[in-house]
């Protein structure tokens, strides 16, 4: 009988074109679904996942489920898709099984997000394609303050994104922390689920209050006018890190 | 009349054959040389550093010297530097005039590097090249107390390359801290001056306690020893970077 199992994925997104499939370069899904395919006697294997990340964003700590007909132990399923996709950087941290109504992308009760702004002269050396690279001094304090004004249940047309295919614009963002950790601005976003390009636009804005272009309260402002136009610029891919999608019944625990 | 420089450079080591200037690759020498060169005309530009790091090994904190005939501002020097230091990960992160008696080497009061280690089942995908991955788990208190017997003024010969071409294997290691952070152990060190491959060897030798192999106090006996067959494998360079280098009077204050 087949088996459904919850892979934690950690992967460096710069050299993929995001997690789905597309015609025009390589994904991490296809990645994940050809290391599987290779434990299946070369049969297809069909992912789903909790997160769907865009090119060039990162993962700590993503879920993706496949069902496999043979029988497994969790560490050796593990290793052997661990060894099936090397070189790419792409490893699963965590195999679980799972049962018959669990849904990784479903089921998910919150996806973790972390975006790095590098706030100083020097572009990234260390950290190229990791962190977005904001030379101005930005307020961390300022941004942190804006930032309240987005959390709870609103309508987030002004962070979303055109091509975005949610049916709702609706969403509960429950947490949206800003802080500063040296030269690094660290901003973490917690919410049930998030609109396309959600926690880039809403980053690319908070660098207009990290600026102290508008005072705090005005967040407010480009929320309520319900305006992709309201609100800044998305911010790049690079600084932006999937790091945990939770479960009220967490499967790697 | 001519400027002595102070340069505090961050550079991620993995594609260079280290700080020093090789006939087989590219070095972080050669390309601060060339880059400093394209501003004097096209003239020689020689450079001095606080330490040469080996192959592989970064630099967060490192700092150089190189004298210029030119007037400069500090702010623009850095961003001109950094302009023809591109696309190499190496950047400049200050620039600060210095007095004629400064040198960058022997000025030096204290030299820190981290060594951090990836301690989990799974290779690094985020952090490839930038940590030693040690998949069996490491007890990061006995690495701790073992760590302590090195502290003070001793003969280092048991952590001291063949090639090492200091005049004297006695150094005075000041620090040597190790804990852990979730998946990493992170080793920090500091000293006036370090042995060729001392933290590395330090590292590789660490990692016995952690794997509990010895108690704590055998580390005395390696140290006694006076002879690099008694302690453990040079740890790999990639997880280690020159975090910082201190100077009695700072010149990036």
């Amino acid at each position: 009988m087949s088996q459904i199992w919850a892979l934690r994925l950690e992967y460096d997104g710069s050299g993929f074109v995001g997690w789905q499939r597309q015609a025009n370069g390589v994904s991490v899904q296809q990645v994940l679904e050809e290391a599987a395919s290779k434990l299946a006697q070369g049969a297809a294997v069909a992912s789903i996942v909790a997160g769907r990340t865009d090119a060039g964003v990162h993962a700590a700590g993503q879920v993706a489920q496949i069902t496999l007909a043979a029988e497994w132990r969790p560490e050796r399923l593990r290793e052997a898709l661990n060894f099936h996709l090397k070189p790419h950087p792409v490893v699963v941290l965590q195999a679980a099984k799972v049962s018959d109504g669990w849904n990784a992308r479903f089921s998910a009760r919150a996806r973790h997000y972390r975006y790095v702004i590098l706030n100083r002269r020097a572009r990234p050396a260390l950290d190229v394609n990791r962190v977005w690279h904001v030379h101005a001094p930005l307020d961390a304090e300022a941004m942190q303050a804006a930032a309240q004004f987005l959390l709870g249940k609103h309508d987030f047309t002004s962070f979303r994104a055109s091509s975005c295919q949610a049916k709702s614009p609706v969403r509960t963002l429950d947490r949206l922390e800003v802080r500063r950790d040296g030269e690094r601005i660290v901003v973490e976003a917690s919410g049930r689920s998030f609109l396309h390009h959600q926690v880039r636009n809403m980053a690319g804005t908070l660098r207009w209050f990290g600026e102290r272009r508008h005072p705090p309260e005005f967040m407010r402002v480009i929320l309520e006018s319900v305006s992709r136009a309201a609100a800044g610029p998305t911010a790049p891919p690079d600084g932006l890190t999937l790091s945990a999608v939770t479960y009220d019944a967490d499967p790697f625990e």
